[in-house]
């Protein structure tokens, strides 16, 4: 069975808040390891309600230092302080944001029990930022009002799989198994070499994740997610509105899916709608005239990769 | 008819998240004056839902700077800001909080078109710190684990109501009602005095609210507030957990019914829930032990005075 891989919208709506959005927040959960993207206000009053366990988070990855991303950090780290938490958490984004997390330890998190290590991102760089041994994050450089950074969330590539009935066939012991894993052949006792070709099938294909928001159209995207699972790509304005889009460092609809078709993903799904939209039809009518294969986010939404 | 005087309650839950209480906020409303009684995160996201025209707020309150009653207040001012808000703001709170006020305006409200003015308080002294032809706002000193400070909302004496058939008997012209209103006889052609007291009936008894968390018991207060319609005082525990309450700076349910009582008000309103009450059932019958006319507040519950 394949390992976890879903990422769970918090809140997809921009600056102003609606009745139906929060602003921005989304938590990632890599084979159980939980990553949190952006944190705007409310993202911890929504936390009883995703269902996950979010102490669990040891990553924050902060796009831009616009308060729609971020002024749900100070509630949730002061929360994760309350209840107990122990385990340092890592905050990564752009440098303009490291004052902000060292004024609200300084100020409000001063008796918490746990550490938080802040590590600025160069914003105009695509490079590895975090890894462990079962994914890697880079820095995706967007072009926003200040600087601004999406994330690739991108899992390792994982071991092949045992063909149980090649196993019996052969007789190979239990201890043999994760050599044969790990790529080694294997040796009868007549001396015959089994390859590992024979005992294995291939591992998983990796699955892929990106952030973009906020950002007008980025061309150099399209390369560096080619071919991922999911994008999320704000999608803040319709064609109507292109020239706001424009004068705020947005995109509409339309563009974020012609990113997505550019880049060849699988799957789109548009975020960051301005609050004139009553309803987002609207975004959806006019990127799928592009992609296809378009959603749009909603809190609550969970997308299984 | 009488003028407004409502309070509405926008969270009453402490520092905890639930699913059903936000942290701390209120919003009161004096004769369609909107004052804000702290800011807890959230508090702009419950804006839409109280049909209230928030951008009427020119007054906060805030009691003291934990993030329970803060965090919500970069998100609001920025919200103030993409609004389009000129008119100025009046923020008044423990000097700890100018910081953060500062820091805010620093960072993220820069480019805003309002201006933003703190008011240091002195949380030891009980005085009046705001006035307008309508109503006084006092200071109220509170005990709790760093400076914090309760508020008495107090409606200024209106003018007493003019007797229409005393006028019509009289035929008093209409350019003569102001003054008489404002405490003037009347003589007639006849050279005869007509008491003002004939004249008039004496105006609305003034209105009185008090807000009053995070605190343990202050005896002082009951004379700060003497005979007020409603009071909210914090009653973060149960009498089992009356050790907690003393520890944290926190009152139990039955403390803040003895305050009530001690104080003569007419109403007691409790808040500030600790998170580990399912129901707060068992705070409303510890409380009505010692003072009966208690309610419990919740979010959305608007009291009219």
């Amino acid at each position: 069975m394949a390992q976890r891989f879903d990422v769970h919208i918090i809140g997809c709506g921009s600056a102003l808040p609606t009745r139906k959005h929060l602003p921005s927040c989304q938590v990632v959960d890599v084979r159980d390891k939980l990553l949190l993207l952006d944190c705007g206000e409310g993202a911890q009053l929504a936390w009883r309600q995703t269902g996950l366990n979010w102490q669990r988070i040891s990553h924050i990855f902060l796009t831009h230092a616009h308060g729609d991303h971020v002024f749900g950090l100070p509630g949730f780290l002061s929360t994760m302080g309350l209840l107990g938490r122990t385990a340092p958490l890592f905050i990564h984004g752009p440098s303009q944001l490291q004052t902000f997390v060292e004024f609200m330890k300084a100020h409000f998190l001063a008796d918490m029990d746990y550490e938080i290590h802040f590590s600025a991102i160069d914003t105009t760089r695509h490079q590895v930022i975090f890894e462990d041994r079962s994914m890697e994050v880079w820095s995706l450089p967007l072009r926003h009002r200040l600087p601004c950074c999406g994330y690739l969330i991108k899992e390792k590539q994982g071991l092949p799989h045992i063909r149980r009935e090649m196993i019996d066939f052969y007789g190979i012991p239990t201890w043999a198994i994760n050599r044969i894993k790990k790529g080694a052949d294997w040796t009868t006792a007549e001396g015959d070499t089994v390859p590992h070709s024979r005992l294995t099938t291939p591992p998983d294909p990796v699955r892929s994740y990106a952030y973009c928001s906020d950002t007008m159209p980025v061309p150099e995207l399209a390369e560096q997610i080619r071919g991922i699972n999911l994008l999320y790509h704000e999608a803040t304005y319709a064609d109507a509105e292109h020239e706001l889009a424009e004068r705020y460092g947005h995109s509409t609809a339309r563009q974020a899916a012609t990113v997505a078709r550019d880049a060849e993903v699988q799957q789109l799904v548009l975020g960051h709608f301005s609050a004139r939209y009553e309803d987002e039809d609207i975004l959806l009518q006019e990127a799928k005239e592009v992609f296809e294969n378009t959603i749009l986010a909603y809190e609550g939404l969970q997308i299984t990769l």
